[in-house]
């Protein structure tokens, strides 16, 4: 199976970024995590999307906020496809980093997921991936019905707490 | 190849979303179109997307304004990765279709592009074929090529102009 | 008389969401309470919806968060008048859970009240029911001049307070 | 059948407010036009609105732009539903007019439709009054249906038009 | 010497407001505080701007959150000058009380201050009673010195501060 | 009666401006009206406002637009009252000006009315002339009379308009 | 002297761009102009900031829209100081450029100017070479003085005007 | 070396100036602190810049929340670069300081870093510094590998959490 590559432009984005890496162990999709940045290491970030494809990834994950331009910037050099997660930081609540993220110029796609949308920016991985993958598109289906039974659950619940409200 | 499935939520969308159906043509890219509202007829919407695995369809696209939620729409009924595009309206400038398409719960991810960014949609529908089809991602890698001598074809006309000034 | 069908995309809407409840169970206005979800259980929430008239329902309030679908996708399926709540969440404030609830398009109105309004909601539906129950009609007008009342009271405290100072 | 009482705060509102008198109209649902301003005729706005539903009314619609105060200003005055039209304005876009309608306190709801979503306002109202009027909740499924078969109509031509590209 | 009305639409915005009434003391210029409501006591709040004139009043405060109608329901009842404060709450941070107190129609003026700027609004208030009182303009001259040498003062501190770092 | 200085950053915000200064005219109020420039002529402007009240003012207006500091800089040196018009301008709509307009910090308020709101300056700052002249205060009084005879006669329009629909 | 680089990412850009370089000519400081693309050519971007100082550059200017990352992917490449302009777009009104361009993280900044602020670009790329070069700061301290007169003359021309209304 | 002026508008920033302060201390820049608000203290803001360049600064740093003036009016008043720093305060979210410091009229450019990007402005004043001071931009470039390696570490530690998972 093609390896996720999960990267981002900060230690400080971690407690937000294990979602995602959690998410792809659970699903039993290999990846890698790195701290790469943008604006500190563009070389290297720039390297290792250039060779990500040859070097058995399928899909890039991407994780900054503020002036998120990770994202982008190694989507710039692969032709995989790169999701984005725009972090929340303090004052402008994570806005700057959405629209750092998804306005995109033609060309050069970036697949935002929600503010912090880790596990998110997971599942559309493994969606990629379940392209070409039926075990990993049935693990999704299952993810589906088990969700749907969490929802039933919490119905019942919330239905018992409203009773004795 | 598997198809991709571009759907909008209005006929208006359509000046924004050909961009989508002629970069798809552009590749190759079998597709099919579709007027689907996630309000007006959301059977057919469910239905389209929960069969859209076994008819074929390996990516889906929605572009939708407003209170966006056609996309996640047919998120919430597939397990193929479903690409947002968030439509510009009067008033707000797509800040609320972007919000209600990006802003997904975990488990059903929308992968969003920028407001009125259909060309990117399909780059990025075309990237996730391309992870299991090698002809794609050549063409892929040739238009990077194209884009930067374009840019740099540019370059050379704007030196000109500014030498002008 | 007609049932309010108050429902919530989560069960961590719930904090916010009783204040609906309670206000309906103190104005004796008959409710079901659930947890149904847009995207996770998307036709468990079209279905109910789709039967509510006939299973004795007047109106149906609907609260979630973020990119917030399920007051759109309930009014989709129903011809009773669906009552938004936004629920505020991190980051962007509730700003994107009220655009994703307010812009809906033409034909399928949400009757959006401000974001964690739900005992708003509450005496939004109370209002509705009351078009035909004189009773009802009377104890909101009673609550008028309670609150009223209410105010002339803060009023005096406030009085206190400042002279005070 | 209970009127519908359609307040705008400009006639320069007309423009959008028509839409839904012409709604109104379509499903024979009486109504009562007015311009009253919350700011230049508070007093004729409260009268109005608190003599409403010994007046035959069974909702009003309030539209208006900036700081739009009138459905606010006539919720204050009446227990029958208040129904609030944001209407857009150079500049900020009518995020103005939407935030001072719908960020209503407790006890004082304004239903809140989208920004000039005039329309959604006339049919949010025959939602409400279709709760005691069968003939009334019919004609919404009908409306319901056929805006479901105009969709198909455009999917159609859509086809066409994607075959053509 | 002309009393300045302070008015707040909740009591929970006295915590605010009590910024204002503290300044207006310090000046020695009379104040009245109330607390009134756009929504739940919207008659006494226009009978008291009404009357306001002739009852000795010069200029009203009127503080209020969200959907901020206080200040706008005073001003349409008088022709006394009115300062609004928006004040701050949960999620939309002030933003909604800014735009619903300041974007005020043609003819109806509020003078806004900054979100919870309630000392602000007494030194407007004292500003404009000033026009008429030299007293109190040499006091607002020697405020304006006060600042300048606190200011002198906390430059001392910082250069000390920042010679230690 | 004192005057009313109407000053502007820039000849091209007259196109607003000049409804203010059409306003005091009409109200037989005196007033200066002058381009000047927190920026590029800082000195004259506090000049301007250090001698306004010993040369016969009593309101200074101020329009300027973008990061809008105008009306600070002008407040900064008078204790007279400083009403601030924040000028739309592409892109941002006025949010700019507005901000940097109303957040004014402590001892130093500028009364800020709406974006583009030039009228309303001058009605603001008729109001504080009136509060010592009653001749000032009858015909603002007459103004709210004839606005609401306005809205009178435009209700009567528009229910004939809303009639032949 | 040093040069100034004037970098865009589209030639789309020229018509604010140019000027930037029409002023740095008035200034008679040498430029060289490029389009050069932080998604479309990085390695080309990269490498030109890398060499910059050596090749005689003392500010780069750099001008992008949406999700504007070419400034802060110069200025990850080089010590010298980036300038960026944040470019307008349909839409989001440059919201997206300007906080893409200011809101970056520590040790890499971008000196940013207004919204499509292209000229303001240029003063400060002179600003910065006038530190070692009295010529320019004179020619700087001239241009202050130019603006002041400017805004005398309209000064002039708007009193005029103000007494014909 | 030319000194750095460090100007914030009030004693509560220090906690974020501080940041810039102790950056220039790190590389050995000259730097003066001060408290200097552009409304309380006007003409001491305006005659420290107006004389900064002949006292020997280089480079001023100012720091403001709110409506954020303090660098404009030190930009007014001087041809030294002038770099802006938005202070966050509670409500807006440092948005309003953003744009009241960014958003500056054409000739008067303030050079505005992140929201509270104190660090960054010291950095784009040593950068200016460094433009004729070769030990000063090597420093520069070694703070540039030291970022890097700084990240290469963050690398490895972020890898061994992630194996953990």
């Amino acid at each position: 199976m093609k390896k996720v590559a999960v990267i981002m432009g900060s230690d400080s984005d971690w407690g937000v970024v294990k979602n995602a890496v959690a998410t792809l162990k659970q699903y039993d999709v290999p990846c890698e995590v790195h701290v790469m940045s943008a604006h500190r290491t563009p070389e290297a970030a720039h390297a290792f999307a250039a060779s990500a494809r040859e070097n058995g990834f399928g899909v890039i994950i991407a994780a900054a906020g503020m002036a998120a331009h990770l994202a982008g910037v190694l989507a710039a050099a692969t032709t995989l496809p790169v999701i984005g997660i725009p972090i929340r930081s303090a004052g402008l609540g994570g806005l700057d980093a959405l629209l750092a993220t998804v306005q995109m110029p033609s060309g050069i796609p970036v697949a935002t997921v929600a503010v912090d949308g880790a596990a998110n920016a997971a599942f559309l991985a493994i969606q990629m991936l379940a392209l070409s993958d039926d075990t990993l598109a049935e693990k999704l289906a299952a993810k589906k019905k088990e969700m749907a039974e969490g929802v039933a659950k919490k119905d019942q619940k919330i239905q018992e707490e409203a009773a004795a409200l």
